[in-house]
Order: structure tokens, then sequence, then C-alpha cells
């Protein structure tokens, strides 16, 4: 079988069994099962001990000295109970170390979300990897239509896409911004979409009260939970982002609040391009973006002691001569690193990003992106959000770009199983037995186990130079057009209880009679 | 300034100044500076100890109890009188871990090759990481042309590109095989050509004796030496791959153990290909390759006790549907981390490569290199054979994966600069001074640093969409194609004193006056 075509492969599943809960997978491609990736090696650590403490100083420091502004009165207010400094004439809040750490401390260090799907739980912490799919382009991009818009439809195929790649582990923020429904209402229908396209975790942008409690309620009518259920362990997570430099806004931490209450977790990223929001050196970057982090995490811990919480790193830098942000550079490498020191410091699981500047699915994208997953496994994060489709500074969601990216994510995956080295993998009797006039192709220690030995890609062309020129010279970009094409087109949803399908329905239609969600906050 | 257009970039570097005797840089781009790049990180080690050790006895067992051919009656012959086990009916050595690891323990765990321009001496092992440029490939490649056989224009023009890369340490083998050239004759007009426009080590093809000799004469005459001084340290090196299983042929020991006898250094780099010529398990071709690799290195530590050697790890795995090789991938990573983990139990400088198996220079090239490169940083390989410019499995050099590896190789070089964390790095006053309603683009803290604090590409697009699709939506292998071509269109030789190029000169005459080599070795 050709893995190369997958008109071929999709033959070759046709019959085949389904395992376990783990439904919804068209017959595409021969992709590898769903699996948690555990991340066991070293992390890369270019801090010393005393640099560790020195960074941690220096947000400490920020915190207490400068401290940042909290644009919501319930936060301050939350703040100022809590013995914090709030400024009355201004929104800055100033905390001093003892009480930062005292709430980071209560944060969990490793947890899990259930989804719907229960066969689809994450583990967020510790060892475990997971991969987000891309999150809030304003546009897709594919080969035949260029670049576009975001509507419902783009919408939708990534989403199927999300669903379909097993290693996506959760759903993020809207895989590109369908801009053709009404804002008011938009939400409702990506959930549907979202809840009944996908059985994996599901997130909710915090952009105003009407849209965190519905989907809440929506992530809760899904899993069949009562709200008691609901609240007791997470279900779905938000993430938000600090307004940097030093600030938290109103609807992101509106919005996290209202997930603390119930338990849900939420991971916080401040958006520290280094250069321009942020010190053109790398250490004050990610001291600045500890400072926004943790100030953040330390309200979701007065409000809910032991939320599942994560900080996330999203330090990069800008070309200083344009002032354009740039990813998947040596600094965004390094940054990521100290960043993952920090956060083990801090005992907190680590978010990063999958990110690239390209503007196109080409090699520029490609080892962009590469750079940000080794600056992610080197650094042991935890989530790696935009892990798929991500194009041009996050601006495009690319259609090929996602499935390039999940070849990447798949070898990651295969890469992280742990290595066995027992005395049949030496192998010494089957060298004795080849010796030096034979190979290893027919002997029996390769047949025992050759189809599992390697990974085995599904867009990776390994033909020869006249073969691939014979079929057409398809690059790698032109090979992940055929195969979205033939994931969508067989696309089949989850399962999903009709009953349940049928309130989620109601729940939307009654939410849009009511209006949705103001457009004005 | 642009850094996407190579002519402004020239304009913006005419009239500068040139620094020290690193001459021979073209107009074309502004590149970062030669520098050999120190890789202090910590390796990423899949083997614990226990692994290690059992896979070190493998390689022992199979060295004792199968053995290696050795095509060579010279060498069986030394190693008979060495205490070896030679089976006198057929070319099979045996050797005993006692006398294996004895003459391994004599190879320096670090030296330096000096080339006739000593400001480009390298220095092989420890921390230090070098590149060098595509080796052997029968075929070139361009966007204009497409792939077409190797010849002098070729050669010369990749030549000339490995010259000008401050990133490339070292010329490797052929950069592609110019067969317009007869073979008898060709490593004279060849190595002419290497000494000439490039003033950096230089390699020898162990492919008989005459070639051999004939490439350490012309180091010599090229580095104004005498036969004393050339000998007494190394000024070249050669490359021998073993015939896995488990055979080293005839020219590849003829060569090395001349160099060996001249003090000059050898890398000894088996090419086992798991699942065919060496085990379907990582560690088992991991075993059989050291087991190669230790028994040549062994032979040559007898011929010149304390021989500058290099163990070369190329264990990749191939596709087991079709038996086609495969570079860049998880296996290839985790073999490259073993390897490093044993060539530091031996205190062996290693060497490993940036393959690829793409028929472009397109994504799938760029994430199989990029895996492949971040393989050689995180095994702590010192010799990056290959860096630049390998396509389709080594049967392709092409002109523009050239640029783009060597955009990747100046980043890797950037990234493994020191981490900087003093007080004024982490930036806490800065961060005061700006507050939670600026941005850093105009603080001093910023002003003093920008100019040096990120790397700058010059093939990397950081333009926003709209920018980029005005100027014709050039992708990464595109933009690469103008580059190489005004490099090769403003090309200047490094500097060599006339009566060293005379010398030369009539030395190639000469012996091609007397044949050459024979070409039916």
């Amino acid at each position: 079988m050709n893995a190369q075509d997958p008109t071929q492969a999709r033959r070759g599943r046709r019959g085949g069994g389904r395992a376990g809960n783990l439904r919804g997978q068209s017959r595409g491609i021969s992709q590898s099962p769903w699996t948690i990736p555990v991340n066991s090696d070293r992390p890369t650590e270019p801090l010393d001990a005393e640099s560790v403490e020195a960074i941690h100083n220096g947000a400490m420091r920020i915190l207490e000295e400068t401290g940042v502004d909290f644009l919501n009165e319930e936060a301050k207010s939350i703040l100022k109970t809590a013995g914090c400094d709030v400024d009355p004439s201004s929104d800055r809040v100033r905390m001093d170390r003892a009480f930062v750490m005292g709430q980071v401390k209560k944060a969990p260090s490793e947890f899990t979300i259930v989804p719907r799907n229960p066969d689809r739980a994450v583990t967020i912490g510790g060892d475990h990897m997971v991969f987000v799919n891309v999150s809030s382009p304003p546009n897709s991009m594919t080969l035949d239509d260029g670049r576009q818009v975001g509507n419902q439809k783009s919408f939708r195929d990534l989403i199927k896409l999300s669903q379909y790649f097993n290693c996506i582990h959760l759903i993020g923020g809207y895989p590109v911004e369908p801009v053709d429904l009404h804002a008011s209402t938009r939400h409702l229908d990506c959930l549907f979409d979202k809840l009944t396209l996908t059985d994996k975790v599901c997130h909710a942008y915090s952009l105003g009260k009407e849209r965190v409690e519905d989907v809440m309620e929506m992530v809760r009518i899904a899993g069949g939970l009562s709200h008691d259920e609901f609240d007791a362990a997470p279900r779905m997570y938000t993430n938000i982002n600090s307004s940097s430099p030093l600030k938290h806004d109103y609807p992101m931490l509106d919005g996290a609040m209202r997930l603390a209450r119930r338990g849900q977790s939420v991971m916080v990223t401040p958006f520290t391009l280094s250069g321009a929001m942020a010190p053109v050196t790398i250490a004050g970057a990610v001291a600045q973006s500890i400072a926004e982090g943790l100030a953040a995490i330390a309200l979701l811990q007065v409000i809910k002691p032991g939320l599942p919480v994560a900080y996330g790193s999203f330090t990069s830098n800008v070309d200083m001569k344009s002032g354009a942000p740039a990813f998947g550079t040596p600094e965004y490498m390094r940054a990521t690193q100290m960043s993952g020191q920090m956060a083990r410091h801090y005992g907190l699981p680590l978010r990063a990003s999958n990110a690239c500047a390209s503007n196109a699915p080409d090699a520029q994208a490609a080892w962009e992106s590469a750079f940000s997953l080794w600056a992610c496994v080197s650094s042991k994060v935890n989530v790696v959000y935009h892990a798929a489709g991500w194009l041009e500074g996050g601006l495009i969601a690319s259609y090929e770009k996602f499935v390039l990216d999940c070849e990447t994510l798949q070898q990651m995956t295969h890469y992280m199983r742990p290595a066995t080295v027992t005395e049949d993998d030496i192998a010494v009797d089957a060298i004795k037995e080849v010796g030096p006039h034979g190979h290893f192709f027919g002997c029996n220690h390769t047949q025992e186990r050759y189809e599992t030995a390697f990974y085995s890609p599904f867009v990776s062309d390994w033909r020869n130079f006249e073969a691939w020129t014979e079929a057409g010279a398809p690059q790698a970009h032109e090979r992940a057009n055929r195969i979205w094409k033939d994931i969508l087109a067989n696309f089949e949803p989850p399962p999903l209880d009709e009953a349940i399908r049928d309130e989620l329905a109601d729940f939307v239609a009654r939410r849009k009679t009511e209006g949705g969600a103001p457009t004005d906050f």
C-alpha cells in the first residue's frame, strides 16, 4: 500500500473494525492512534539555578514595585480584600511576593479535563504533552482559493480536521473566525458545531458574560451532566491573554473568573513580543511575562483555591527593522526553554505554541514550525497551542499547513515513545545470522518487527525522483491538499445521543431568540 | 533595509570594511560572521547508563563473535600482528574488547584541523559543532534547470556557495560529482578548484592510492608547508564508510591508512540503514554501527597511536513498505542521540548529517532537515555533514536548498550563543519606565540593544501578507533562487599567494601528464 495515495489508504482501511469509543474518524489516511504523548526526556535548560532565581526576583519586583493594571472592578475588589495594594485612582494593583507565591502554590501541577467523550480526556501537566489546533485567525487559506476571510464553511472544515486527526487533543478557539455569522450569536452556532462535530475538550472565549455562560451551559448539556457534576471537575477551559505590557482587560478577567468559580480550567498567556510589548532582552521579556501571568493566576487562586490553571508562554521577538513579529526563531526557542524552567520552578503546567511567520506553507513555514515544536519538546511544554494550521503569524488558518503539521506532530509522538534496549533489541544474534554478506530484510528479527518498527508517514513522500516525477512531482503542500479533501469528503461526526443533540439545538434556538450576547462590550 | 531583498542588502554593505583574514566573501547578503558554534546545552539521552553498557557489550560481542571483514591485505596483516584473530581463509577479523578499547582510548577527544588559511581552523570534538556542505550527490538541481547530472560548472558553483557562507566550516567531498571531468584526473581539477576557490578545511576521497596521495600533496602545497610540517598536525581529513553489514572495503581502508600515517584526520561513518543493512531495531543498528566504526578506528590507532579520528553515526531507517531510505525521521533522531551517548562513552568526537528524503526544497525537505539538525544539536554532534544542500536522500545537491539550509544553520549558531541573564537583561527598571501604557520600541533599554538583539534572517520573509503578495508572493525556495544567483554573480575567491597557485597548477599539469589515477580500482 502506498502511503502517499489516500485513495489506496482508504481502501486499505475499509471493512476494518473500529476500536473503543474513539469514533468519528473518516476513512481518509492511515494515521497514528489517539494517545497522549509523554515527554520523559530531560529538558534543555539555558538558565542556571541562580538565573532562575534572578528572573523570579525580577518578576516579583515588577509586581511589587510597578504592579499590573486590572481593568475589572470585581477583580480589583477581590485583590484588595485579599490584601493587595490597589491604587484607588487607577487600575494599578501591586502584590507582594509572599501573596503571589502563596496563591500560586495552591495551583495543581497536573490536572485532567474530561470532555463529553471520556475517552478523549486529556491530562495537562507533568510529562504530558497535548496538541491544540490553530485558534482565532481571521482568514483561512487553501491552495485552491487562496486567502479568504473566515466563514462558517471554513470554520466547519477546520473543526472537522481537528476532530479527524488523532494527534489533535483539544479543540482550541475558533480555528478560523466565521465572520458570516452574526457576532451576537456566533458563539452559539460555533459551539453547537464544536460539540456535535467533535468529541474533544472544548474552549470558551472570554468575551463577555453571555458567551462564557452559554458555552459552559452547552458543554454541560453535551456531557449529559448535572450542574453539580459540571462544577466538580474540569470539563473545558478558557485561555486569556494579558494586554502587554502589564494589563489584564475586562472581558478576559471576567471570563476567567466565571470559569474559575465553576472549577473550569484557565490558561493565562501573556503575549510578550520582545522589543515591542516587552523588553528587547529575552530574560526581561520572560520576567515580564511571568509577572503578568502570575498576577492573574494569583487572582484565580483567591477565587477558587486549587483551580487548575496553566501558565502560557508566548515570548517571541519582532524584526527590529520593521516591527513585524517573528516566530520559530532562536529567541522564541530560548524564551520557551526559560519559561519551562520558570513553570517548573512554580509547579505550573506550561502552554506554548507552534507558530511561524511565513505567508505560505513552504519551507520557511516548515522550519519555523519545526523550530517552534522542538522548542516545545525541549522545554517540556504541556500544551502546544496552534499546533496545526497556523500561518502568517496567526492571521491565516491554512488547510494544507494543518495536514503538514499533523505529520510532524505524529512524528513527535512517535519520537516520544520510550526507547527499548533489551537483548533482543541489540540484536547481536540477528547480526551474527546475517553476517557480512547478507541483509536484514528477510531475517526473522526483521520479519517479527517490521510492521510497527518505524513511523509511517502519510504526507512525506519517500519515492525516488523518477517515481515522484512520474506522479506529477507533487510538493508537500500539494499532497496535503489532496489529503484534506479526502478527509473532508469522508468525514463522519462522532456519535452523540439524539436527546443531547436536541437539547443543545433547543438551547441554541432559545438563546438566539433572546438575542445572544451584546456586541458592544 | 529590507532583509529579503539581496540587492538592497548588497548596497547596504558596499564600501564597508573587511575584517581580519576572512576574505573571499562576495557582497551578496548580510550574513553572520565566521564562528565555531559551541553547544553547551545538556544533550538529550534516551539511554540510561545500563543501556549504554548493554549497547557497548553488544558491539563488543559483534566484534568478538562475528567479526568484521577487512577487504584489504595490509589492514589484515597489521591487525594480525596486533593480536587480532584473522581468519586465513576469508577476510574476517575478530577482535576482543580489551584490544578494541585499548586502541580507541588512544584517540583524542578533541583536535584541530588547520587549512591553508589558519583563521579557518576548526576544532572537532568537545562542545564544538561545525558544519560541512553537502557531499557526493551525482546530480545538482536548480529551480531554473531542474535536476541535472553534475558537471564542473555546478561543482564550482556549489564550492563557491560553500566558501561564501560563513556557517559552512569545512569543505566536504565534491558537493556534486562533476562527471564531465575524466575520472582519472577529476580529483586534480576538483582539488585545484577547492584549494583556490576556498580557504577552508579540505577533504580527500579514499578512492585509491593516487587520489589520496595527490590530494595530500596539493593540500601541503596550498598551505605552503614542508612535508614535516604537513605531517605534524591535521591539515585535512577523509571520511570512510563501511559497507554495512560488517565490511570495510579496500579503497576506503587504503585511503584512511594513508592519511593515518601522515597524521591526517579520519572520520569513520558506517551507513547503517535500520531494516536493510542493519537490524530493524534502533538499538541493534546503533550497536552494529559502533562495532563497524570502532573496528576501523582500532586499526588506525594501531597504525598511528593518537590519530585524530571521529566516529560517524549515520543510522536511519528504511520505509518497510518500499525499502526506500528515510531521513530526518524520529528513528534518525533517536539513533543519533544514542550514538552521541556512545561517542561520549568512548571519548570520541561525533559526526552525523543533515539529511532528508524529499525530492524538492519544499516543506517536507525543511521539516526533515530541521529534525535532522535538532537531532544533531540534541546529540551534541561535533561535525554535521551534508549541512547545506542535500536533497533526495543525497542524490541531489540543490542550490536553493543550500541557501535555505544556511539560514537554519545561522539560526542554530545564534541559538547556541550563551544566555545572558544580568540585572540589566531582566530589565525591571525598563519595565517600570514603560509601565502599562507604553511600549518598548523607543525606550533606552531597547535603543541600546536593538541592533544586535535578535537573529536577522536573509531568506525568511517576515513581511505582512499584503506586502509579500505585492512582491509576487515569493515562496522560500524562490527567494533562495535569487540569493544564490546574487552570491555567484558577485563571488570573489579568497586571497592566495600567486607562487602557491602556480605550484598547484604545475602539480596538476604534471600529474595529468602522468595520467592521473587508474580508473579500474
